[in-house]
Formats: structure tokens, sequence, C-alpha cells
């Protein structure tokens, strides 16, 4: 009989999988187990669908389930949703439309993703309350501003896919309000930078910082009545009215099939696994947002659920499962969102009170500078904040915040947190410069040029 | 007496090195001698300040004369030329408006900078033939376009300059042709990454690949007639007729001072340094587009002047001479160039030939790709070519081509080539990744990957 390996989830970490070890291994018999009607898709693209940028949610798909099949000749079976996993037996059971199956694997493959948190409040499941995670939840959202043209429009959560969909919204000509939790949108990027981007979006939006959701009750006039309370003042109650609610209070890992497997799950919660993908149990592995990931600034198992390391760890584990083993890549955590007019990004460890808790010595500066050459007219601000360890002298993370050039310096750091740089290795660095990309001292440059000063 | 530093040259390596050096001593006597009205200005503006896209020329100057008299406290001597230099005296022969003076040293910094290339053919000094490279020949240029409204020029040369100005002679409606002995322009990015930009530029002006200028003559109506002629073909002659011509044939190192003063000049035809830029001779250093500089990829000295090395090696040789010894930073020759639409970007050792010299096995691929995700309306194409050494599986050098996104990753290859990865390492780069800034497999991971495939 043929080696087979079965898939559960058929988005990024899956079908990067399938088709590594399809491209890899002829013989291997490859079977994904897909619960909905979707595979790899690209979920970080439904703003910009719900916003209109991107006509067809079918554009989304990278890959039909057609080509998976007569091309990579993958055995994808959509609305197949597997309802448990049996490691003595090597086998999955799976619920199909015409009941349950038993599969069995050799090597099986978790890569469940992750689902939007639901915070546990009154009226979370009430109509016009929305998440946005996969395909179905973006239709929904898209459907429901078309069909019932709402005024307003509040968003739980200030992180990337509530600055997106402020954006979304506001080119609905939507009233939207953002009550985030922490003190800050866009939390672990660092005060200063998320005080420009407060400062931009107040424009598009209302913010609520430092408050949170305590109800949503139906309201007046067919509105959503949604009690806000403050996290510091008592008796802070307010009563804002909305046509409808997003909330984007973050993601959770798709865990509950490997704790029931008794997978061992990592302090974040998520699936750990070892330097191959492999979870506690051997021949199943984990990828994607449903998986831990190393570090690459502490070296430890960390949860940043993000679209690359699924694709990447996702082949990875297909190529080791194809017979050329192939270690993870760790993750330097490496984010970009765009907010209206701004570009801001992240990637390391910036918040020192996170380098503290993780052994570092930390030391933070913030550096304003410019797109461009100084005298070019069209020069923008860029704002950025570099970490280091004080002892190591080594960089720990930046964040930044721009209308133009953020993106193409965050993957300078990323690159040198990848070559565990100290600051003075990133001081020296032959960026490249035209009046029209830079001043002659790259904004990273200067930061690193700051931040060295002071580690003499 | 106070230990003294005499500067030759105030442009971006003479007032680096004395702004640095006055920053980490106040107590050293500091003197700059120029021999133009300007310092410390932005030349690879120019072309910007001839298109109009900067209106002043002032604005091209980082920082007046009287701040760095007055706010410095350095004595910055402008018309005043360094006539020779005599190592046995440590002294400089100073020719200003009302004679020659003797100006004695403790320490001295060569910082002469580079010239024109001006090839010896008949009729290079006509009027109408003009060169860029300082801000006096800038404004010549200006002058004559804005007196004379040329309808045709003649561009000498397709590299960085002769692209950025045939955009500024667009501007002004002038039909242009550029001539290039080598068989594509921007040669060092190699003919993948030219062809993209030949194709381009086709729609602003004319090419002439493959020849050279013989002779330049006063022709009828006003106008001078360039002989053309063929590299390879004997009997090829061509002579359009143009109303101006711009000489862009590189530059060459002002070395004229330091031969005479017996230091030691490199392969390169530059000044040969130490690690800190002193020169063969005790005391004296060089810094700038006069001086060799230590290459990252090949470590042999190498000539590649360029406006970030001479700031920061100036710099360097200034905290040096203040007391904080300070090594210079080698260079991967990172350089950045708009065209137009068109983004170009090259850096390290990318073309095959040179890498052999340089004692490497190398390997070139050239991948097409997209600067955003696949579904996004604007995402446009990218084309990068990679190069690594088949032994060691080293990156040596990238180049890149594309209307967004290429001033975005070449810097990710810059700091890669500074932290010598592998192309394993490049792959495994966690990049930033969001629909509208990149495809969630980057170009520069999807390159990488396509290599190190070739490289197992």
């Amino acid at each position: 009989m043929k080696e087979r390996f079965v898939i559960i989830g058929g988005d990024a970490a899956g079908m990067s999988a399938a088709s590594k070890a399809r491209r890899e291994n002829p013989d291997l018999q490859i079977i994904v187990l897909e619960k909905s009607s979707w595979v790899s898709y690209g979920a970080c693209g439904l703003p910009y669908y719900i916003k209109g940028d991107i006509k067809n949610i079918e554009d989304l798909v990278a890959i039909t389930p057609e080509k998976f099949r007569k091309e990579r000749n993958i055995d994808l079976r959509l609305h197949h949703e597997v309802m448990k996993i049996n490691p003595d037996n090597k086998s999955v059971i799976v619920k199909k439309n015409d009941g349950e199956i038993e599969i069995p694997y050799n090597k099986l493959l978790i890569s469940t993703g992750a689902r939007a948190v639901k915070p546990d409040i009154e009226g979370i499941d009430l109509d016009g309350v929305f998440t946005l995670r996969d395909m179905e939840s973006g239709q929904r959202i898209k459907e429901y501003l078309e069909k019932n043209s709402p005024e307003s429009a509040l968003i739980v959560g200030g992180g990337y896919i509530g600055m997106e969909m402020a954006e979304a919204f506001h080119v609905y000509g939507i009233n939207s309000h953002i009550v985030e939790l922490f003190p800050h949108v866009l939390n672990s990027f660092g005060p200063e930078i998320a005080e420009v981007v407060e400062n931009h979006i107040q424009d598009y939006t209302t913010l609520h910082l430092g408050k949170y959701v305590n109800a949503i009750r139906k309201g007046s006039h067919r509105k959503l009545s949604v009690q806000l309370k403050d996290k510091k003042v008592d008796d802070y109650e307010e009563y804002p009215l909305t046509d409808m609610v997003l909330v984007a209070a973050g993601i959770a890992p798709e865990v509950s099939l490997a704790r029931e497997a008794g997978i061992k799950l990592g302090q974040t919660g998520a699936i750990a696994t070892d330097e191959y993908g492999q979870t506690s149990i051997a021949d199943i592995y984990a990828a994607g947002d449903c998986a831990e990931v190393k570090h690459t600034v502490t070296g430890k198992p960390s949860y940043i659920p993000l679209a690359l390391t699924a694709n990447r760890n996702g082949r990875a584990i297909g190529s080791t499962i194809a017979g050329k083993t192939t270690k993870l890549a760790s993750i330097t955590g490496t984010a970009i969102v765009k907010v209206f007019q701004l570009e801001v990004a992240t990637t390391g460890i910036v918040d020192t009170e996170i380098a503290e808790k993780n052994g570092f010595n930390p030391i933070k500066i913030t550096i304003d500078s410019h797109s461009r050459a100084g005298y070019c007219p069209k020069s923008k601000p860029i704002k950025i904040s570099l970490t280091a360890d004080r002892e190591s002298k080594q960089l720990l993370g930046a964040s930044m915040v721009g209308e133009e050039g953020v993106v193409k310096r965050i993957d300078i750091i990323a690159t040198a947190l990848s070559g565990e740089f100290t600051v003075e290795q990133l001081e020296k660095i032959d960026l490249a410069y035209a009046p029209p990309f830079s001043p002659v001292w790259d904004p990273v440059l200067t930061a690193a040029r700051v931040l060295n000063s002071k580690l003499d």
C-alpha cells in the first residue's frame, strides 16, 4: 500500500504541505480534508474585498480545488470535517454530508488554523454583530453592507483587522468607532508609533482607548446599543448606538482536535512542535495558525500567526514527509498594515517590558526622519522605534510609521534580526540611496546610530 | 599649540569628517579648504534640480557655510584651492584670491572627490557640450535649457546620470538620444534587468547601444553634428544632429594632489587606504569619491563612489582623528536609480564574469514576480536577478527592476550581504506581508528559493 499523508485543513499551511509533498514524492497518497468549500485563499485580502479593491471573492483563491486535484494529484475533499484524531489507530474520523467515515493515515498534518476570538459578552450573537476570519464571514459582511447600507459601525479591537476594516467602512461612508482595551491601537508597536496612527485616523473614525464592550443590546431605531466601560474608571459608561458591530478582538488557535487527541499544547495555547513541525505524538505534525513557532529573537516557542509562516512551514513539513527532511524557519514576527494613508510595521521585540520578560536588558530609542532626501518636495515624515539589548548590543526589534517608505525599511530590520546583527552592524549596512527614495542617511541608519551612541 | 586637522574638499566626506571631529573633540582646530563656493551639497539631487522637482539649487545644500562656522566652529574657507601637499613639512600650499599661503597640519584628510570623465574626442569642449558633476555644472545645464530651449539632446553614457538626465530632458520636451558603448544601459545590473529598462525608455528616448561618439562637430542650423561609430561594425557611421550633448561617461577619482605627494594609489586608480582610511603616508587620510573602499563581498579594495560611503567614512575618519578610533565600513555597492516609471537597483556582485574574476564559482538566476498580492489590482511586475557562489552557497549580489517595490527589496539583499548570508538564510527571512505591499512569498524569497533549489 502507498504511504498516505492526511492533512486537516486546506488553507495556507495545509495546501502548501500538500503541494510540496507531491512535488517531492509523486508516489505519496495525499488527502486533504477541508470542512468549508474554500481552500488556498488569501484571508488577508478580505478587508480589501469588502472595501471593493478586489471585485470577486474568488480572486482571493490562489489555486482552485480543480487544479489541486488535476494538476497536482491531490485528493482534496471539501465539506469533510474531521471530528476526531485517533493516534492509536493512526486514523481520523470524518463527518461528511452522508455520514461519518474513518480514514487511516501514515503521516498527519494538523493545519486547522485559528478562529476569531468571540469575547463572552451579552449580545455577541445578535444580528448585526460580525467577526471576520474566513471567506464566509467576509461574504456575510460584504452582503450586509450592500443590502443594509449601514450608517454606523462599531469595531471591537484596534489591531490589524480593526484598522483595515475602519478603512473599508470609510469607503462606504460609514461613521465608525473603534473600541480598544489597551491604551493604544496596534498595542505591540509601542506608544510612540501608535500615537502617530491615532492622530492620523481621528479624521476617519472615533477612537475609544482603554475601554471595552460590556454588552450589546437591541437599541432604538433598529440599531444596536453598545455598553462601553472604561478599564480604569469604575463608574464610566457610554451607550453608543450603531448599525453594526465588528468584533476584531484577535484570533485564537484552533486546537480542539489536537487537545482531544492528547497532543501537547504550548504555553501560548497553540500546538507545540519540534523543529521539524512534529507534535508530541509521532507522525502527527502541525503548522499554520494553530501551531507555535520558534521566535528568532527569543529562541522560544511563540504564537504569532501570520500567512508567510503558515505557507513556509507547511511547505517544510510537506518536504519532510515526502522524504526530504527540512527544518522549520524561525520567525521574527514581521507585520505591516496599511492604515488609511499610513504604513505601519513592526518586527522582533520592540516593547521593553516584553524584552525584559524574555531575559534581555533592553534600551529603546525613537527617532524622526523622512522618507526621501530632505530637499525632495514629496518627502514624508517617518518615525522609527528601535530596541536593543544593552549587554550583547544585539538588535531586538523595531516599529515604524509613515506615509511612505515604511514597507521598504521594516524588512531591513527583519533581515538584520535574522542575521543576529548588533546595532553597530545595522549602522554599517550599505543601503540604497537616491533622492526620490531615501535620504543619504537612511532613517534606519540614523536610528541605528542614535541607538548605538547610547550603547557605548 | 592646538592639534590641527586640515581637510581638502568640503563636500560629503570632508564636511562629515569635520563635523564628527568637532563633536568628538571641542579643542581640535579644524580647517576645511574648498576651492569652489559650495560645500555640503547633494550632487545626487542635481538631475532633479534640472528637471524642476527642486526649485532652488540652494535647497541641495544640507548645511550652510555660516552654520559650519558659527554652530560647529569649523574654519571653513571657500575659494581656497590646495595646489600641493607637502608631507615632509606636514603642510599644504593653498591658492586663494590674493596669492598662495602654506598651511601646516597635524592630520590631513584628502576628500577631493571625483570629476566627470571627459573622453578625448574631437569637439568635447565645444559650446553646447556639457558634463554634470558639481553645482556649477548643474547650473550651467539648467541655464542653457532655460535660455536656449533646445529641441534635442544627445547623452553619452547610459549609466545613472544618463538615465536621470533623459528623464529631465523629457520634462523639457526635448527629443533625446542615449549613446552607450556597452551592449546595455546600466551595464553592471546584468542584461536581464537592463532589457526591461531599455524597453521602458524606448517611449521617451532613442537608444544607440554598442556605439560610441567619435567626434562632435558644428553642424548646420547651429546644431552639433555627432559622429557615432559602432563598436563591432567597422564601417558603421551615423551623424545625428543635436542642440546639445551631455557627456555622462562616468567619473574618475580626483587624485592628482595625492599622486604628486607620493601617496599610493590602488589598482582601481583611487587612493588606497588602510581600514581606518589612512593613506600610505602617516597622518594623511582619504575618503569619499577619491578613495578606495573594501568591498563586503570580495573583501578587496574597490572603487564604487557613492554618497553614503563618502558621508560614512568621512565621519569615521573624523572620529578617529578626534581620538576615537573607528574602522571604515565596507561597502556592497548598493545603488538605485529611478528611470521614468521604473525603479532599478543593484547590490553586491551580480555579474557572473566579475564574480569569477574575484575567485567565485557563481550561479545566477532571474525570476519574474510581482510587487503586491496577485489579486491586488495595482500589483506590478518585478524582475530579480540573484547571484550566489556554488561552493560556499553564499549570496553574492542582486539586481532588480519594476515600477514599484524595488527600492523596498534591494536593501534586504544589501543587509543580507552585510551579514554574509547563504541563499538558504535569505530564503528563511521573515519578511513583511500585507496585500497592498507584497505577495505572501515576497519576490526576494521566491528568487532565493529558485536559486537555492539549484544549489542542492
